[in-house]
């Protein structure tokens, strides 16, 4: 799609302007979501105002469904495919840090402030230009600010929230703050998982030579350890927190570890997953144990290629507004889509720092380009052919 | 000593008549020993109970000294050799281990009831029988139930309690819960270490292949437990607690883990050290990461011969209880007298399995000879020639 020729298009001019000039607008949204707490799976405060918001906006269809996710739709005039937009609610943050948003000149600090804030914002944000402008697209975009993107959330809003739209879009876009020349088309996926050994221990005088679960998650660990993954597609592995045992002279009982894999391809990351298995349970064999598996991650890998129209589309969107693209694989709720075999991008709002960090920060200036970025993104993505 | 004749004593025979007597009150206080925790450097709330015992028993000089060791002094007439009496407070099961005792018939079954519970229950039973038949003994008991036995305690209780009263006694019985036939009089020498590695560590998916800490201990650990070790004379190693990293996703650059190694034989016990501190150097080296060592755990080896008279006379009272005498080397309190080069055996009340498992238990039918057992061995050597 001709993307300057879209920009031309009156209505799509007038909601490029607005926006432009609605640039404190949009802060003051993002000040007032990052100052409502949202750690994973206690999203809901902020998930009521968000739907507040998707009212007012005259979305259709707007509720909290099953997941956490905040939902509406905004219905397109017929003829183009649909899409998916969502931007995660929650925060990597406990309940209790301080979320008080300090302004510094043309930059906002605060933990989560640009993951997620300023994301919900500039969804909010791109709704509210389109509205201005009486932008009507062809295809209906299906709106979601959902839970679960960070940590031991799993993606458990975004998975929920594309198994619902699945079969009426064509595409989905999961919205990020920071990194506004971002535009992520590969997901890394991954597993993970707790194994516990358990054996039957002893005292280790008197019982030396009874199975130790400790000596048997050794064995294990040094069989990962020399496990040969591929380079590409990129795929690792990594034993990442142990525990074991009580006292140095106890015959460990009971150890465990967690476990992590990735691979930005879904057939590479199967086989490293029955690998790292195979090795778990031959150790547990061997040393006459027991092991317990526990998965505790499941982020599914995929990817588009570059030259995919969805990319190329948002690419060329970049290029319009002066952005300079780059591309990364990366972990996020674009991980859904690209799992299903739809294509999935992830693109973002603004610029920023040291996110997952308490000194996390954003600048205001780039958000009017990052709301015209998703907003030109999905304008192109609902047109028919 | 002829113990037949002893036995036939009037006040010593009224003293093994109400022992035989008081099995009942000998478990009940074997459970309410059990039932305060006291992992190792926490002695201190069952040492108050303890405390409040000696007290009530009538013995002099009660206190608790400055390593935590609950004392006392029961004493004697004159004209004969002290002698010091441990059984120690700790156990090897961290705070938050589930001590609630269960009855299955003659078995109590709880962690920590043989190994030392008992044991406790055990030597307060003796000074209350001694004192229900008004035994006097010659020479003075000390009395100790003492801290840190276990695991990184290195007998410290029974290091500071023999400093103490080594001028005082001619030799010095440590009591444990188990293996009531059992009659130690050999010490195993132990060396045992707290390794920690370092490494670069790192982003699980950025920087995979960086040096990890974690696969570096696992590497070590599953060396380590392939060593081959001479059975005679015996030898053995464990590693028995673990730790290492921050989150699944980290690459450690951190992990560390205490490892026991012991021998009845010096040379032995060198020789394994010397192919472990092999093990754990190459695994840094060959990981890219730094091991550093500290010492925690240093007992020496020690022994008294089988035809050694404080030897003789415990195989007497064995002999005339009907008990079933057999040795064998260990390391318990008795290390540190025999280290000092003062005559120490290790004493034994009842029958049991499974001490530092969760499935400990003992058998309470036992008890009785237990209880006899180091009392008459308390009167025999604390009789003047």
């Amino acid at each position: 799609m001709d993307i300057t020729a879209l920009m031309r298009d009156p209505a799509v001019a007038k909601a490029l302007a607005w926006a432009e000039s609605h640039a404190g607008q949009f802060s003051e949204e993002a000040v007032r979501i990052c100052e409502i707490p949202a750690p994973t799976f206690e999203e809901g405060e902020r998930a009521k105002y968000v739907r507040g918001r998707f009212t007012a906006l005259g979305l259709k269809d707007v509720t909290i469904d099953a997941a956490g996710n905040v939902r509406g739709r905004r219905p397109g005039t017929g003829g183009g495919p649909g899409l998916a937009l969502a931007a995660h609610l929650d925060t990597v943050f406990p309940r209790g840090t301080d979320v008080k948003v300090k302004r510094q000149g043309a930059r906002l600090a605060a933990p989560g402030i640009g993951d997620n804030s300023v994301a919900i914002a500039g969804l909010l944000g791109m709704i509210e230009a389109l509205n201005a402008a009486g932008v009507q697209t062809q295809g209906d975009i299906y709106l979601a600010s959902n839970t679960g993107e960070e940590g031991l959330g799993d993606l458990k809003g975004m998975k929920a929230f594309m198994a619902d739209v699945k079969n009426k879009v064509a595409a989905a876009i999961a919205v990020e703050g920071m990194k506004v020349n971002r535009l992520i088309h590969v997901a890394v996926g991954s597993r993970r998982y707790k194994v516990t050994y358990t054996a039957r221990g002893g005292h280790s005088w008197g019982h030396f030579g009874s199975p130790s679960a400790i000596h048997i998650l050794g064995r294990a660990i040094a069989d990962i350890s020399r496990l040969e993954v591929p380079k590409e597609p990129k795929t690792t592995y990594n034993v990442g927190v142990i525990h074991g045992g009580t006292t140095v002279n106890t015959i460990a009982a009971e150890a465990d570890m967690l476990v992590d894999m990735r691979s930005v391809d879904t057939g590479a990351l199967a086989d490293l997953e029955k690998r790292v298995l195979a090795v778990v349970e031959r150790a547990a064999k061997e040393g006459d144990g027991l092991a317990k598996l526990e998965m505790v991650g499941d982020r599914p890998a995929g990817s588009i290629p570059a030259d995919h129209p969805v990319v190329q589309t948002c690419r060329a969107v970049h290029q319009a507004l002066g952005l300079q693209t780059f591309s990364e694989p990366a972990s996020t709720d674009h991980n859904v889509p690209l799992g299903m075999g739809l294509p999935g991008v992830c693109l973002s709002i603004t610029e920023g720092a040291n996110e997952h960090r308490l000194d996390e920060y954003i600048e205001t200036g780039p958000i009017p380009t990052g709301v015209k970025n998703i907003l030109l993104a999905a304008v192109a993505l609902t047109a028919g052919k």
